[in-house]
């Protein structure tokens, strides 16, 4: 499908069927044309992009990466950058002011609506991952004494304007939110009711400092296509769309996955992050592990005697430290993201850690009774099997425990549980297993 | 908040101001109701329920968790079944009769309606994860010659019985889908003009047997609140709305998380599966996964002589599997997750296993390093910092390349590319480290 349009768009160039390009332009989905674009050169794109509607282009413009933005107000005359930055959300502006360098927010600015350009600078006030910085300001507000009627004329005429018109949002006269609006009650209702009547006034809203995690949460729990951002005095500022808070959730798996992976979290995808900045990403963590690594070599070296006297001791290290670690990594998954769906409250930290004791030696006797039987089979030596499958037994204890224990820990201390994933806990397990071991091996064999 | 509406609804109930209480709870938002349930024995949870509207009731029942809805059904009358089963959307009625016990389902189906009962023998059909089996039936139809005022008109009769009123859908006589208008363009519109000629033909839609992973991606690609789903034929069968996506969303991720930890998916919560459920859920791969390492365990036990004769060689095997292990679980997080978002779309394969051997050439010289001069200083012998250095490398590379390419592999053979992550590429990749690592010791010490 994809690869049709692409097609298509380069013959109707090569051929300069210019009004049939035009046309064909205008029935391709905006979220298509950064594939169309990479596939031509800079030249063809601006071309392209100049045969865009007004509206169009600044749809497609926002659909853009980083780069790709950048690049294209370059090459757009101040005229054309005053047209985008007219029909763009005030979401989109402040996002696209973060992103670029100092030259170009300059012109960008130069090219913005005064009443615009103060409300892209408050906007960019709010700190960090909070509800005010992916909100817009763009929402449909009625008054309470309105006719249903009123509210239609007032949405056809403002209409356009707002991010959205599913929902509507009743203020008082000094713009405090009062109710909301679905457009269904609105299409359902008598055109002579009230607004007050119909509206709904048990509204699920944020506060602009709410943490942006938390508002995602709330779409995914009240099903809700738009939540409204008010101020301490409860006065509407903006409104968050799902299409954004979708945006959030990925990006927030994203660094999750990444976390958990020991890496530092990045927002450009795989392709567009460079080589070195991948290595960056990775190193620091691998240093962490590293030199962490050493304290269970350091475990071993003090055992260097009980080795040389059994070296096939050795050979169950392997089973014993990949175990531990799996255990680990699969109690520390499922808390980490327990925590992180609000499936497992923090409150319940003592229930989720009694439910993995159970589940722990449930699974430690069960891969114990198979490995005696295995060592025992290929060696004919009980003895090595029983130290073996001891310390299998505590080891899947020690690392559901540790695996469950962290996590709930590191989000007590309001640090991101997903640092405790596998590779950091693997590290702890491997040690501690390792002590067990050649503790439980002196003792059994007195060396 | 949440405590305070719980402490609020016992309060009513014990001093029996039923009147006060039904006023109480219609203010309710339906998805608070299964934590107040929680908090109420089962004889006040359905005096609760019946105090509830009609609408509510039925909304309120879908949010509940399949045990409780068991239960509630139970305790149901067969007219308080009917109600239930006439006012919740298709889907919700799919999804029920999917994880009711057969006896209950016999009950839920003599209390359906003729018609209803047809559609969702029709939706049970659809093979499991497939647009079909989210999809609901209650679309919004309009034909593409009405004018916009007769679309109003429809809408404000048919409205109730839609899942959305955001969307509709234009049909043609034999029901093949011919466009969709957004709300907003109606209500811009001028209320003569023709469906037609508002109505959008370049639509984002769906086939019954699309995968439902692929269609989550249509919504977050193209920031759609919904997705009309067709036949072969083009023919409307249902649509997808954006909440049932996102849940899809959720329980892909949760299951990726799940896989990428060797554990069995599963769609219970964490608190609701019982601990037999658990320890049966991560013993399958933690057996494969123990009885694997014994793979390494094999090789570590044929380099016995150089054990016994260097038996410091084994304190550096820790760090050299610890960092294997962390180096391909970073790679085969991010080319696992780039596969499932499509930002690795899997033509690129070869890019991206040209990226992980430049990313692993400079971080395994960076670590190789770092360990030189670490371990000459603390054992004043570059040789054996060097043999542990130089495996460094080879480690790192082999991690990073197995990472990238096993989970492609899986890709290209249409296998899940999660069950590629860390446990199992670990355990690989520990193999290759400790054979590296002996073959140089061997070479090097010629032992």
């Amino acid at each position: 499908m994809n690869e049709e349009i692409i097609k298509e768009v380069i013959n109707l160039i090569e051929n300069k069927k210019i009004k049939q390009l035009r046309e064909f332009l205008d029935n391709i989905n905006e979220a298509d044309f950064p594939k169309i674009f990479e596939e031509l050169d800079e030249e063809k794109v601006i071309m392209v992009y100049r045969l865009l509607s007004k509206e169009k282009a600044a749809e497609v413009f926002v659909e853009l990466d980083t780069d790709d933005e950048e690049k294209l107000i370059n090459c757009l005359t101040d005229r054309e950058i005053k047209n985008v930055m007219n029909e763009i959300f005030m979401d989109d502006a402040v996002d696209l002011i973060e992103e670029m360098p100092s030259n170009v927010v300059k012109r960008i600015l130069a090219n913005t609506k005064i009443e615009d350009r103060k409300i892209i600078n408050e906007l960019l006030k709010y700190p960090e991952d909070t509800a005010g910085t992916i909100m817009t300001t763009e929402f449909m507000d009625l008054k309470e004494d309105m006719t249903v009627k009123d509210a239609f004329i007032r949405i056809k005429k403002k209409g356009l304007r707002s991010e959205t018109v599913y929902n509507s949002y009743v203020l008082s006269s000094d713009r405090k939110l009062l109710g909301m609006v679905d457009i269904k009650s609105l299409l359902i209702a008598d055109r002579q009711s009230k607004v007050k009547d119909i509206m709904e006034t048990n509204i699920i809203k944020a506060q602009t400092l709410d943490d942006q995690e938390e508002i995602v949460k709330l779409f995914d729990k009240y099903d809700v296509v738009a939540v409204p951002v008010v101020d301490k005095e409860n006065r509407l500022v903006g409104i968050i769309t799902i299409d954004d808070a979708i945006d959030v959730m990925q990006e927030e798996t994203a660094e999750d996955f990444e976390v958990m992976a020991a890496m530092s979290p990045t927002e450009d995808s795989y392709f567009k992050t460079s080589v070195f900045t991948h290595a960056k990403n990775r190193i620091v963590w691998l240093l962490v592990l590293m030199i962490s690594a050493m304290l269970t070599g350091g475990i071993i070296a003090n055992f260097e005697e009980s080795i040389s006297a059994l070296p096939i001791l050795v050979s169950f290290i392997p089973m014993l430290m990949g175990t531990g670690g799996n255990c680990g990594s699969q109690s520390s998954t499922l808390i980490i993201r327990g925590l992180a769906t609000d499936e497992i409250p923090i409150k319940d930290w003592a229930k989720a850690i009694w439910k993995e004791l159970r589940v722990s030696i449930i699974v430690g006797i069960v891969l114990a009774i198979i490995n005696t039987a295995r060592i025992t089979i290929q060696y004919h030596d009980f003895k090595i099997a029983l130290v073996v499958s001891i310390t299998l037994v505590f080891t899947v204890i020690v690392a559901k425990i540790l695996g469950c224990v962290l996590p709930i820990l590191s989000k007590k201390l309001k640090m991101d549980p997903a640092i405790m994933a596998a590779p950091l806990l693997t590290t702890l397990v491997d040690a501690t297993t390792v002590l067990i071991f050649f503790s439980i091996v002196t003792t059994a064999f007195a060396i």
